[in-house]
């Protein structure tokens, strides 16, 4: 039913359109989304230092109708105190009156370098030309003019049936650095055209973001920027999903296709990165457990470093659990690494096992890795994506902003 | 009346030793402090994966007399089940025969590679030649023992008066990589001839470790082997201290200074950094959010990397503020960098100043750089200390096993 497309499949209704205003060297850093009448929902950083365009799309948020998402990239227009709230409002203002909607239809996304103020000798005149040049097949410049230090854009599509009717979920998401579980870890916008009520669209997306975007992990540092906004053209003509009926869950199905792809994009995009590391916990007493175990394996600068190095140094993937806040017990622990060439145990029963070392380079050479912890304590489970802590990594964040 | 000693003064009653086994290389990896008739008190690593000398130095330490701490390094003995456990009784057991004291005398503590069993052929067989060599000259040898990364030995005494008499207050540290918040970060022995109760040392070793070895961050990882034991050989001729008098605080106030100059090396020495990163958070709601903010900031890989690349980039701090669990108004924010050469203020009641960059760069280009952070909400201060995130760090967590 549902096939995965690098290719990004444009969903009925919308338009998408990105161009360069000039904030950015040379990519694209100014972007859209627009449909006639959306409906809206979505997950904002719980980091306390929140920036403008955050506090105004929750905001707006609340508004029935959502029709546009105004985006721009190389500033993050956070820490910019009232001039940064004004100028977020001052944008919408001006993107209000070119497309003729109110300016609470409008939701806004900035990110990129924290505490300047937004280049709106660049940004304001670059409004009318968007606009202007959005079309239904302009939706190939928009990915690009959302990234900041990506080295790659994030896109994935899935069609699906509900009632009868050929629905299309599709994402664009960017993210390299500054990426951590909980939320706001990055910016992520997902459209469709199901008939849904906003209610059940939020549902969804709060859902799975918890399973997606929540359990990645570049650096540890959450930003104060992040978002996941969903928008449903609601052109589709199946009966409308406003209740969690079977349909409900196709759709949530289908949310979690989209995002789990996108998410590990973004891990695999981490900063530096030449590995993407999942990590399995196995039947833990809770949840909550399995989770906390999950995230501080794939955020440990030790376990990062020794992926990087290609070393099964396992000692460290069991002391990140050991400080994770998950419960579980020492002496029942299996683990295993796993690659596409093959697995190798490398702890049984919470003790270090002997394995062949030139084994264990060998699936440690693939840029692929799944760190398995079977905890045999209880039938709960959860998966976290991370990446390599590389020279790279640092050389990238070190010349950040000079 | 204190003094800061980079030589390391001997306390009297007290004989310490190292000698090189063949555990590590080149240097020595076996030490011993002993002394007869010793009043113990420690603090223990929070990791739920603790090593085997963890569980018995715990248990030993109930014992109301200690006479001797064996350590060893390149080898952590965690993670090893029931044959490390055996190994760490069995290592007691031999030089408690030595030294003809009991086994619940000793306390044990090792660091190293996780996971792999203690070689036993070489530690075993060194252990008297350990014991006749010391002597209450041979202390010079004992630092370099329990070292692994760490490329300087850690060492701070200071001498007091209580009640008349003159009392030493000596430490030696090690740690440098697996540094992190909440004990457990490393190893510590604190070693003092003051006449004092085992509750009223333990008091003391509990409350100065919060605001100094607990206050450090290398990388964010605890580990499973970390512990500050102290002894006292009660050897000198105060009025017993066995309760909370003004001669309590004088020593609590030694051992704070002791233990602060121990905890800075560890940072200042943290793998491959270049610079020590003191952050101040002051005017805070709450002790705890004072903490939690300014451990959140050393802690920050995105913040780390900005202090390498001598980048004054606030943003992140504020970002890393914002997650760290503590709470505060961001827009009452004053936050300044300082070094020797000066100090430069970034951002003012919650927003971004035009600063001088050349100005910022000749401050930041010192390798001992202050974060003050004036939360400008209540009394509360606290103060952590990291260093910046390197090549070398990668480089040498990349490689540390193979």
């Amino acid at each position: 039913m549902k096939k995965y497309n690098k290719k990004f499949l444009a969903v009925p209704g919308f338009k998408l359109h990105g161009i360069h205003t000039g904030v950015k060297k040379s990519r694209r850093d100014l972007g859209i989304i627009y449909t006639d009448n959306g409906v809206s929902a979505g997950v904002f950083t719980q980091n306390i230092s929140v920036a403008a365009p955050v506090t105004i799309s929750k905001k707006h948020l609340e508004n029935q109708i959502t029709k546009a998402i105004l985006i721009n990239s190389g500033n993050a227009n956070a820490c910019t105190g009232k001039l940064g709230f004004d100028n977020a409002k001052e944008s919408i203002k001006v993107l209000a009156k070119e497309l003729q909607i109110k300016e609470e239809e409008i939701l806004i996304s900035s990110t990129g370098i924290i505490g300047k103020q937004l280049e709106m000798d660049k940004i304001l005149p670059s409004i009318p030309k968007l606009c202007e040049e959005l079309s239904s097949t302009s939706y190939d410049n928009f990915p690009e003019s959302i990234t900041t230090t990506d080295s790659f854009n994030k896109l994935c599509s899935c069609e699906l049936l509900i009632d009868g009717e050929l629905i299309t979920v599709s994402g664009v998401a960017k993210g390299s650095g500054m990426i951590h579980p909980n939320m706001a870890t990055m910016l992520g916008f997902i459209q469709t055209d199901v008939n849904i009520s906003k209610n059940m669209l939020q549902e969804i997306v709060s859902y799975v973001v918890n399973d997606t975007f929540n359990m990645i992990s570049v650096d540890g540092d959450t930003s104060t920027n992040d978002m996941v906004l969903s928008l449903s053209s609601n052109l589709a003509n199946n009966k409308i999903v406003n209740d969690k009926t079977k349909d409900y869950y196709k759709l949530q199905e289908a949310f979690l296709f989209v995002c789990k792809k996108l998410a590990i994009s973004i891990a695999m995009d981490g900063e530096g990165s030449t590995k993407l590391i999942e990590c399995n916990i196995l039947n833990s007493k809770s949840d909550l457990d399995a989770r906390l175990m999950a995230k501080s394996i794939v955020k440990s600068s030790l376990v990062k470093t020794a992926v990087f190095g290609k070393d099964a140094n396992w000692g460290r993937i069991l002391c990140a659990m050991g400080y994770s806040g998950g419960s579980f017990d020492p002496e029942k622990i299996n683990l295993t690494i796993k690659s596409k060439v093959g697995e190798i145990l490398l702890m049984n029963e919470g003790c270090g096992v002997n394995f062949d070392e030139m084994k264990a380079l060998k699936i440690l050479n693939e840029d692929k890795l799944v760190i398995e912890v079977d905890a045999k304590e209880g039938n709960n489970s959860a998966t976290a994506w991370g990446c390599d802590l590389t020279y790279d990594y640092v050389k990238i964040n070190a010349e950040y902003r000079t």
